[in-house]
């Protein structure tokens, strides 16, 4: 029996996860919008062997602070996923795309569309991460007077990525025929109009493209909400989660997967692919001496501003950096996960408000390892071997430095224990994660017809 | 002083513009999705050292005729024109790119953030077709029970690329600071939220990319009716455009220019390229005899649903091939001007119903010049020394193989008549084109308050 493998992507974050990290002398400072350094990356991470890279996504900038900590951030300006990812897939051959969209502010047609074209361009390499959008300062930018509340949201999730599958089926595989000696082209027979009519939208389709190379993009979700928990069970084939402690990544990973078999699909269509942050050294004082560097690049109206959103309507400039915060809000309903574990996270390890922006600084509050190849190798192992990740989506906190460390000096580490492939398996990303090529569902249902 | 040069676009219809084109053994009967075709048809044409390449666009499939002409017809399955110019733009150095994308059926902020994006990741090179979309076929793509009037629709296209153009200003040129020591990346004064409250829209802003390396994406505008011409001479800095007569080609010329100064602008700020498509041989007789093999390929019932749309709701396949039509209508009003010209066309040379289609089966209504490359250049030299047109929009009958024929045969005698660049002046489209970067206009509007 072969050896069940890790899989891995790499969540590109234009100068890297680290809050500060665009300050560090290892990152390209100019990354959002200099296509060389992510070509760079791409290939680095193509050379690593990992299966994806991916990019998270909202349309709009979220100012977070006063002008303060505006002017210091250094995430305001990026390219959007799906032109990015398209550019990168004609300069390497394996990596597969993830690209994050929003269903509640993009339009289920021309979404469909760009990722169908995006799975062509790249022969069979995209992915499209499933987002609801969190953020409260992109209603205006498409009309709204409100952010639609994520029930709504949801709602509308399921019913637009059902749109979209049912318009990625628009030919049947085998529709093509291109005969030039008889003149046809394709059968029209093949071709289905969708003729969706829904609450949230109506789309008769069909859609002017073949049917992607992978049948449908690899779906991806990455809320761990109730409401993205069960949007995952019922239509994600990976899910990007947040954890820090092996007992917190087990319950999700067994409550996920559980909630599969009521939407008939098994355990191993759903691939748990929690977020790591490795700060890497060859020794633990180097990676420490690492990690010291990176902190003491936070300034302090950066770091505030990062917290602030936990405390609504509260003046946290006026706090003492250096005493824990004077209170601790309970987390509102219905807002992703993340916000939960990080206040409990507070509370229970007493924070100072320091410690807490530090804490959150490495990664927005996802998994921070700081040691060896050997050190972080062996938490990847531990989680991985216990029913706590199927993967890990890889957040490296500077690039392109981090990355390169860690295809460098982690991979091979993971390669030596025969956690991870040597070389691709597959054609395709689908093929690459060990999920399979869905069927048309209007071939289906013909020939369960006949 | 230089002698002013001819600008060159390359429209590239998947497998050619003839009508049976992909029934020809010189093109690539795949096309529409085989990403190695449009990479070498792009290198081709950047060989050639033309300013750009375009594609048409639709949201829907136009179904024409039955199902004995829609199993023939090669154009149903095509890559979305942005993701696709994104993948070429990595493996190009200078040539431009034109994305077709509709006002009618996109929203402002999710266009205006891909064409920026398309312009940074090809570091200045991109450029957006505005179309209101003619196709009948596509609103229910998008949840309307009818395609908008043109008069709603242009209005609507109007106000949609003044948000555009808004959106891309959001910040100044100079905005980005990106000192690592002070830890300040950009100044927030130099951002700007654009606030628009119109009729079709409301938007917010900023947008979050910064401003384009060309300011603004090149804006090309492709519709001929009164309503087009407008649009052009309101906002475009070239247009497409379909005569098939130096006469009608100098005076559309002489009219869009003539519109432009009541908004303001100069004539040399919009380009008027004509369509023209090359049949070559190396000499008349080889010419003559390539268009005759295009022709013989197309099939009878595809050729009828070509004419078809000029006689709404007439069966034309009940019709003599061999005998004028029975009668011939007027253009409905609104519709694009094209229709004029082609029933004006007919009615004057008293064509057959088989003259008529393969009148338009070269590139549906376009200038089709059959000849030597002498010959060829000679037509093109006519019209741009006659006020005619700026320069061409060449539509390669077969791809890949009518656009090697040009490059190879077309472009050196264009050249040696001192018509054509021998190198690329800029590095930007902008720059290769002739045309100004625009200023941004919230930098303009705070300096004029100063």
């Amino acid at each position: 029996m072969t050896q069940r493998k890790l899989r891995l992507g790499a969540f590109i974050m234009a100068t890297g996860h680290h809050i500060a990290a665009w300050r560090h002398p290892g990152s390209q400072i100019d990354s959002g919008v200099n296509i060389d350094h992510y070509i760079e990356v791409a290939q680095t991470a193509e050379r690593g062997l990992f299966d994806q890279v991916f990019v998270a996504d909202s349309p709009g900038i979220g100012f977070r602070g006063g002008e303060e900590a505006l002017r210091r951030q250094g995430r305001v300006s990026y390219f959007e996923p799906v032109t990015l990812w398209a550019a990168l897939s004609a300069v390497t051959k394996h990596i597969g795309f993830v690209a994050t969209a929003s269903t509640t502010y993009e339009d289920p047609y021309l979404l469909a569309r760009k990722f169908a074209s995006l799975d062509h361009i790249s022969k069979g390499r995209a992915a499209w991460n499933v987002v609801t959008t969190s953020a409260d300062n992109v209603h205006g930018n498409f009309g709204l007077d409100a952010h639609p509340d994520p029930a709504l949201r949801y709602e509308r999730a399921h019913e637009f990525v059902q749109v979209v599958k049912g318009l990625w089926d628009s030919f049947e595989d085998d529709a093509f025929v291109r005969d030039a000696a008889s003149g046809v082209y394709f059968d029209p027979a093949k071709l289905h109009a969708l003729n969706h009519v829904g609450k949230h939208f109506r789309v008769k389709g069909p859609l002017n493209l073949e049917r992607p190379p992978q049948g449908y993009p690899v779906i991806v979700q990455a809320g761990s909400s109730e409401d993205g928990k069960e949007l995952a069970a019922a239509t994600a084939e990976a899910i990007f989660t947040a954890w820090t402690s092996p007992a917190e990544a087990q319950a999700f990973y067994g409550d996920v997967k559980g909630r599969m078999a009521k939407y008939g699909r098994r355990p191993e269509q759903l691939l748990v692919l929690p977020g790591i942050s490795p700060v890497i050294g060859r020794t633990e004082e180097e990676a420490q001496a690492k990690w010291a560097e990176l902190q003491a690049l936070i300034h302090p109206a950066v770091g505030l501003a990062a917290i602030a959103p936990f405390w609504p309507g509260e003046d946290v400039s006026r706090w003492d950096l250096d005493a824990p915060p004077p209170y601790i809000p309970e987390a509102p309903k219905g807002i992703q996960s993340r916000t939960q574990v990080v206040l409990e996270l507070a509370r229970r390890e007493r924070f100072t408000v320091r410690q807490l922006y530090e804490y959150l600084a490495g990664a927005r509050g996802h998994w921070v390892v700081v040691g060896t190849p050997a050190q972080i190798a062996d938490r990847m192992q531990e989680w991985f071997e216990n029913g706590a990740a199927d993967g890990f989506n890889v957040m490296p906190p500077v690039l392109p430095a981090s990355l390169n460390e860690f295809v460098d000096l982690v991979v091979p580490e993971l390669q030596r224990r025969g956690l991870f492939r040597t070389a691709y398996e597959g054609r395709t990303l689908r093929e690459n994660l060990g999920l399979e090529r869905p069927g048309n569902a209007f071939a289906q249902a013909q020939r369960a017809a006949a």
